[in-house]
């Protein structure tokens, strides 16, 4: 029987890994982005789909670019964050199942229900999003995700050739630790969880 | 600087980790439940709104409710399960922002804009889903998450008077390794990923 990772390990991973909002200087290479997805991409996604696009602006004039579409309070730490991730959706993710699911013609039960298509795009790049922040982590790096940003002017910046969605943005590199706040409180176990 | 973790961390999280189809008959305690809450929760939500609720079906009876909403490939799996988590939402999580973001009135954010509050539940809700998925594998746990079922259905047997969403199903345990196929191909670096 498998036993718990340590503690030290979970504090990285969740305890006491903090969002951050200022990074150190030190670039983030290109091994550790490759890393970063070589990890994420295994974490589960509804029949391996694996809608997630990931679109890393490493440069700054790459990041001036998303800069008219971050609200106010975003645009000082994104435009200093070494790296910042456009964490997308390919709304046709259904056309590369023959590859990510060979078992079965899973196109076929997308591509005729555009409703199921776009819920499935939704949620399983959102999952992918979430294994980005704790593959980020686990690598030693540190992530600070934000949704304030006008996602439609995203689309138009970014994708209106791919015709990709925006879900959300990632900053990432290692955190200098200024601005954080002390840990907000989280609902008890009785307050989020029912038992039956 | 951190470093990363080790490779057979990164084994257990991402690398080796298997959706699990099948479990072992060891129960899945009391501790685990909440040890598994306590690190999940730590996960980050856009202003720490923390949307999801976790049902955990620990009953063959509780199961049994579930049934009729079921996919009929997801049945047997389910039934046999020690644990299913209903991954659920709050529509009204907003409600909490009070102990959870006490920095601002972010209440006032999301109870006067529907549109901004439902996206907010759905994409937070489903990073904390994520956030439990490996979390359970962090904890010696295994996870099988499924999002074939009748979600409407769900919220009829459940939620008729809490009002809570459904949003995924993750059945829990320490998984046999029956029936888990090879591995399933990644898309490559390339295939997902642009670097601007």
């Amino acid at each position: 029987m498998r036993s718990s990772l340590d503690e030290a390990v979970l504090a990285t991973l969740f305890t006491e890994a903090r969002t951050q909002y200022h990074f150190t200087d030190t670039p983030v290479s290109d091994e550790e982005l490759r890393r970063l997805y070589d990890l994420l991409k295994y974490g589960p996604t509804s029949a391996n789909c694996s809608p997630a696009r990931f679109v890393f602006l490493r440069t700054a004039e790459a990041r001036e670019r998303l800069k008219p579409a971050l609200s106010p309070g975003n645009v000082e730490k994104t435009m200093a964050a070494p790296v910042t991730v456009i964490v997308a959706t390919d709304p046709l993710f259904f056309d590369r199942l023959i590859k990510l699911f060979p078992h079965a013609d899973a196109r076929a039960w997308f591509a005729g229900n555009p409703a199921l298509a776009e819920e499935t795009a939704l949620r399983n790049s959102t999952l992918q999003g979430a294994y980005l922040i704790l593959a980020a982590r686990a690598i030693g790096l540190e992530a600070g995700p934000m949704s304030g940003f006008d996602r439609a002017r995203v689309e138009e910046i970014f994708f209106a050739e791919s015709g990709w969605k925006s879900n959300f943005l990632v900053n990432l590199g290692r955190g200098s630790g200024e601005g954080v706040f002390p840990r907000a409180p989280r609902l008890d176990f009785s307050e989020a969880c029912i038992e039956l």
